[in-house]
């Protein structure tokens, strides 16, 4: 089939429900974004493997540009822009910001943020990093949604988060590698929040000859891309409560439309299992990965618990998709008490 | 100049208190535990080289097995043992302990590792998933080395962490491998707590055709080498007071002979710089670093704010020695107010 990118990225977002993405689409978007995003490694641990029976490939996007997988998506949005855009605008709880204002800056575009008033500290500091303009708003999806209609008002092109063709193809090509640089993986897990490295992640795996089974990661605090699943149709209560800052927002009914397409399952995780799984790949791998990088580790922690056998030396693909988080109050814990006084 | 690694290291251990090596004694050093180590990465920041306006190559030897450069010198020491050996000794903070549990263990031989009783608990727990046995005693020099007498009398081999060719030899072959990485390097940094890493690193220098300035970074409250080399002899006192637990130790004799042949500096940090330089790496890195792990780029800190014409544009191989520390308090801090009520 055809590749159907949006040649009118706006009517696109606004008129499209359905994502009309084919998993051979990763190709070109994968081309336009090369030499703008790095091939990150994959890592492993064998206390990790020991503890879970199985075998884990860490794709690590904490290394990625930017700290995190949001510059696929945004690298490849910003590669199709018009000469005349005037400028981007988008709403973020941080990563896909610094990311959007990361690959603007590249071609000298302004870039500006709508983010929640509970963003983290640093992720502001990172879209101000790059140029970015931030605009805060109230932490609620009606809120991000109503600040970036307000921008697009002023002229600024939309790139929204994960809602968008555009940006489901450019988070595609960080399975896309991942399954070049391990073969014969079985599972493929990958946190859900808005669904765009799920969505693109299922589109990978579609493209290999091999059955590969792939899995969201949820908070079970913002469970909505489960709870949409199960119903068939995209939930419309949702009040996220979870310290995965990066998983809060709704999914995107292109993003579901895939979910549902390939046949994707949703595994949920309760906020301990996330705390528990920072706590392994920082001391394992020595990497720092946010808390919503972890729900891939945490998803597959209480399956393998749940049913070891089944998971016994299984190639399992793990998405570490960020490591932005504030790190020096926890630093701050090292001080010997006292010492600051 | 030939080689004139020990036959005997205990008497070498008992009886030499200036090292013998020469700088290419690493060579076969480094042919001995080819495949008992890992070749780590050098990783980089544009960030971090925007703001020390020089260009820092980090050598990641929390990448390293063990999660520290120490297994570089262990593995040697224990590829040299008599094959009647009936195990070996040591204390150590830790990382050494961990090392020399696991080289061990590969051939065979119990490990038994003197170790303070405020060591990290992290560290403990590593000795003991590589097989070794641990034997608490007081956070004192005195009380390890005390320690450390015993299990020999009870017919162990010693190898201890750093004042031994051994070690010094197989400790060396990190900044071999940085010097190939990187080319054309200025300055190289490592941390300097017993000195195995530091003397190592000078003979790697010393190997090079270019002249590398070689500098050791030591806590404030526990520079016992930057006393030792203004005195031009070992200081007898020693009371380390500093969360860089890596570095407590008391400088060795032959580290230091080679330190003054080679005319390494060390510069001295605070508390503040070494929590500042962490700070640093996990946010900008995303690497898990240890408080002795980031004394080296503290160090750089310190020296490229007090003198930014100096360092301006240099080429900077810092060595980023480990990542060993206990991260479940630090992820505790994530928790929301009142959520463990």
């Amino acid at each position: 089939m055809p590749s159907t990118l949006p040649r009118h990225p706006v009517q696109h977002y606004t008129e499209m429900t359905v994502s009309q993405l084919e998993p051979d689409d990763l190709l070109p978007a994968r081309e336009r974004i090369a030499g703008k995003i790095l091939a990150t490694p994959v890592m492993r641990s064998e206390i990790i493997d020991g503890q879970l029976g199985c075998q884990v490939y860490f794709k690590c996007e904490q290394l990625q540009v930017t700290g995190s997988f949001k510059i696929r998506g945004a690298s490849h949005a910003v590669s199709l822009l018009d000469e005349a855009c005037p400028g981007v605008a988008t709403h973020s709880s941080g990563n896909h910001g610094a990311a959007l204002a990361k690959a603007a800056q590249a071609r000298g575009l302004p870039a500006h943020v709508v983010m929640p008033e509970t963003a983290v500290r640093s992720k502001v500091e990172a879209v101000r990093r790059f140029g970015g303009t931030v605009h805060f708003c109230e932490p609620t999806q009606a809120a991000r949604e109503a600040g970036l209609r307000a921008l697009v008002d002023e002229g600024f092109e939309p790139v929204p988060p994960y809602d968008d063709d555009r940006i489901i193809a450019g988070q595609g090509s960080c399975a896309m590698e991942l399954l070049e640089q391990v073969s014969d993986l079985d599972v493929l897990i990958a946190p859900v929040g808005g669904g765009g490295l799920l969505a693109g992640s299922a589109l990978a795996a579609a493209r290999s000859p091999r059955e590969i089974r792939v899995i969201g990661a949820e908070p079970a605090g913002a469970d909505d891309a489960k709870r949409s699943l199960r119903s068939g149709q995209r939930v419309d209560r949702h009040e996220p409560d979870t310290i995965a800052d990066g998983l809060r927002a709704l999914v995107g009914l292109r993003n579901l439309s895939l979910m549902q397409r390939f046949q994707v399952e949703v595994i949920t995780v309760d906020e301990e299992q996330i705390l528990e799984a920072m706590t392994l790949t920082w001391t394992h791998l020595k990497q720092v990965i946010e808390p919503s990088g972890a729900v891939a580790l945490a998803a597959l922690q209480l399956a393998a618990r749940s049913n070891p056998e089944a998971w016994s030396a299984k190639r399992v693909g793990v998405i570490l998709s960020g490591g932005n988080l504030d790190i020096q109050p926890m630093i701050e814990t090292l001080r010997p008490t006292g010492a600051s006084e």
